[in-house]
């Protein structure tokens, strides 16, 4: 199954490159870069990764989308939000970092559903959609397909609790002893819920 | 200060952005992507990054060296190790992580000094250069300018520790609070040690 990543620019780099660390240890799936219209996209942190157009991505996959500092102008551009509703309603699974959660409110598929997002952020973050069920007190939320985590570093842990719920506890386990990561795997441990407050 | 990531084919990806997540916080630093002779690098989990050739680097910069795959051909490929050892000798703090210690032993900068590297690859990096003191348990160590750490997420936790000595300890508990990140920041704890044994 192809795991297809939608950059933007100014994503924050670790809610892409901690998610797909632990990913990427599965060999059931194929990571794949995408952006809106393809081409280099500069990360806030000076990276520039190479990306091919959305449009080109499987519509089955499992879609990642990261946040950060970009996500503030983002949430205004009809076209992405547009393009972003279209890959996350077809996608067998969804999953949100930090205030990636924002882009995906702003469509209207977590209208009513449960998810969560960075605590700093949170204020901002319900303000978009209120008709989500915001949670403030959870490491990562999982509502049918939709999987939402909290912030930058959460999203290394939600991916180890995605991989828990696809291939089981163990699979999750030895991929975190892998990478020498203290997995938080129990998903209402949430350490920074006060965070912003 | 100039933070100069040195990339090759197949780096692991968390070796990389764990640790410029967390120096990217600090304003004082620029982030810069290197290789050995520029162009587009493809990481280990199929991600593709821009560099300029490290003859670009400034010398005095902070040069940052990831583990992975890539590097158990990279020890014998004697311009990379020659350059390496070029711009390690001349910055003013070198961090390695994961088996990025291995090729850094392979240079002559380590002989004499403590070290460590990923548990599950320890014996092949020991054997690379037995001249240099390898620690098995320790999440990461500092010897001098050079800070050497265990597997993939111990770099993260490793860079908050250079941050601490730069900048004090509460800056880097404010950075990892800002990540939602629960930092090990005791360097001599390290619940990975046992690893591959």
């Amino acid at each position: 199954m192809d795991v297809n990543i939608l950059l933007f620019p100014e994503f924050e780099t670790l809610d892409v490159f901690g998610p797909i660390e632990v990913l990427g240890h599965i060999k059931e799936y194929s990571l794949h870069y995408f952006s809106l219209n393809g081409g280099i996209i500069k990360s806030r942190q000076n990276g520039l990764v190479v990306t091919e157009p959305i449009e080109k991505a499987d519509e089955l996959g499992i879609i990642l989308i990261p946040g950060g500092q970009g996500t503030r102008s983002l949430i205004n551009d009809g076209e992405f939000i547009k393009q972003l509703e279209k890959y996350a309603a077809s996608a067998t699974y969804c999953l949100t970092v930090c205030t990636g959660s924002a882009l995906l409110a702003k469509t209207s598929l977590l209208n009513g559903k449960k998810a969560t997002s960075n605590k700093k952020a949170f204020a901002w973050v319900q303000g978009i959609n209120s008709n989500v069920k915001w949670m403030r007190k959870a490491r990562w939320i999982k509502d049918g397909k939709y999987y939402t985590s909290s912030g930058v570093s959460a999203g290394i842990d939600m991916s180890l609790g995605f991989v828990a719920d696809q291939f089981g506890h163990t699979m999750a386990m030895d991929i975190a002893k892998s990478i020498e990561y203290l997995w938080n795997s129990d998903k209402n441990n949430d350490p920074f819920s006060e965070n912003g407050h």
